[in-house]
């Protein structure tokens, strides 16, 4: 196995060139190809059980709850009232997870296409895949784009959790697949994707900005903090039907003992909006836009 | 050279045990020992010059703005009319140059121990160094603790720039160092001290953020995003002997235009607040403190 070597997992990809993530491994717990991609599973010396799908980190049990909080509450809490759900991918469990915290939302439809990530997580990801014992769930394993064609209309608000736009999940970072989503919503629906690392990543960022503001009346990109992605942190699209949306300004602000209850552990509604304050040197190329 | 292999630097330290980040290295530009520390400095493949001490990254050309202006301008622009500033540390010149953009600064002092730091500065990272050109700078080799020491209530604002607390920085995270730095303040002044990874070193901001509370009325903690230091970010312990002092509010806000004639690249009166907004697990803890 390439990616481990004298006990470390290197995370070495040309969408990161000549830097890479390191990991000390306690025990390798699963490694096999689906029939999309390498799955491997790995018991870490501090960061907990970590999937890692064609040698790049989808999740840690130690940080993964920054972002699977904010890739859920940021959308969520910026629709007043979002009853039905549409998750794109997120095999691990964890943005369903997060999703059905919400009282408001009736039903949460999960499209994952490889049953393979659904499976490992269920067995050695627990903390997210608790997320699959939830009545809310319908749960779909096939392509995004197939079942967003045969479901329009349908949803408040769609999630991508996706890997990066290198091998199965490419195309979810090109227009026609914002075009599929735009027409699955619902009147005044809301869209919320993986959208990568603002340090690496600028030009895509930009580019997405672009064609996203041709389909979305309102379009803002957000990050988080979370260690084990590339460079450290982690942004996302979000897109509006309704003009009306303001993505900095939640329409839902949870108290301290909402939090508590909730068990989020990065989410606050300071933080919602503080996630959309950019560093200047994105803040001027994305405001161009 | 250990920190080297097979044309990669890694990043190994006890400070954030079985993770490392590493880079591609073009060529060591210069090794050697000083009186301190191990001083590297390479030329990588994707981030220009890297300045590596006792084998920890202290800055690269590429992201090295984020730290520099958020360590900096956060003071500064937290202090109504700062005249005279004290940098300890800082050897590779970026907060300098940062300090003297401010026109109401009047002199910058800068006490550094090690002069080997300086001098490659000074040669291999000539973006960085260019803050020793300034006519207002006064530069003293030497310890920061003996320095304070001898000026009493000199300084409006004090920036401690330093390494890690392991080796010659240990100190500097310590309650008699914050003593000192407020014996050498002026009435109302303000520190601002390099205050560590809030996903690695809560424990480490916890004990700092409690014992600075027991020597200045207003303190907080605020980080930026930086994808070369340890899990992708970097804090900063502030602290105002003026109980008006609200940090996350700047006394001095930049327009769009100068922002780009100082240059700024992470920097902007936005940023300034939404810096100290903290995610729900380290708010939790601090707010208790």
């Amino acid at each position: 196995m390439n990616s481990i070597q004298n006990g470390w997992f290197r995370e070495v990809s040309p969408l990161w060139p000549s830097q890479c993530m390191s990991l000390e491994v306690e025990e390798v717990l699963y490694e096999g190809r689906s029939d999309f991609q390498d799955v491997l599973v790995f018991k870490s010396k501090t960061y907990g059980n970590v999937l890692v799908l064609d040698g790049v980190i989808q999740c840690t049990e130690r940080d993964e709850f920054s972002y699977q909080e904010m890739i859920s509450h940021l959308p969520l809490n910026s629709h007043p009232h979002p009853k039905n759900v549409l998750i794109i991918g997120g095999g691990d469990g964890g943005v369903v997870r997060e999703v059905v915290k919400h009282p408001c939302v009736e039903t949460v439809t999960q499209c994952e296409i490889d049953k393979k990530v659904i499976e490992v997580s269920k067995k050695y990801l627990p903390t997210m895949a608790v997320g699959y014992e939830s009545p809310k769930l319908l749960q779909h394993i096939g392509d995004g784009f197939a079942f967003m064609g045969e479901h329009k209309g349908e949803f408040d608000v769609i999630i991508t959790d996706s890997s990066d736009p290198i091998g199965p999940a490419e195309s979810l970072f090109e227009k026609p697949y914002y075009e599929l989503m735009k027409a699955a919503l619902k009147p005044n629906g809301i869209v919320c994707t993986q959208g990568e690392c603002q340090w690496l990543h600028l030009d895509l960022i930009k580019e997405m900005t672009s064609f996203c503001k041709t389909l979305y009346p309102v379009v803002r990109y957000g990050y988080c903090t979370i260690p084990t992605y590339p460079s450290g942190q982690i942004g996302f699209m979000l897109c509006s039907l309704n003009p009306k949306t303001k993505f900095n300004e939640p329409v839902r602000k949870w108290s301290r003992e909402e939090l508590e209850k909730l068990n989020l552990r990065y989410y606050n509604s300071a933080i919602h909006s503080a996630a959309f304050v950019l560093p200047q040197f994105v803040h001027q190329e994305l405001r161009k836009l």
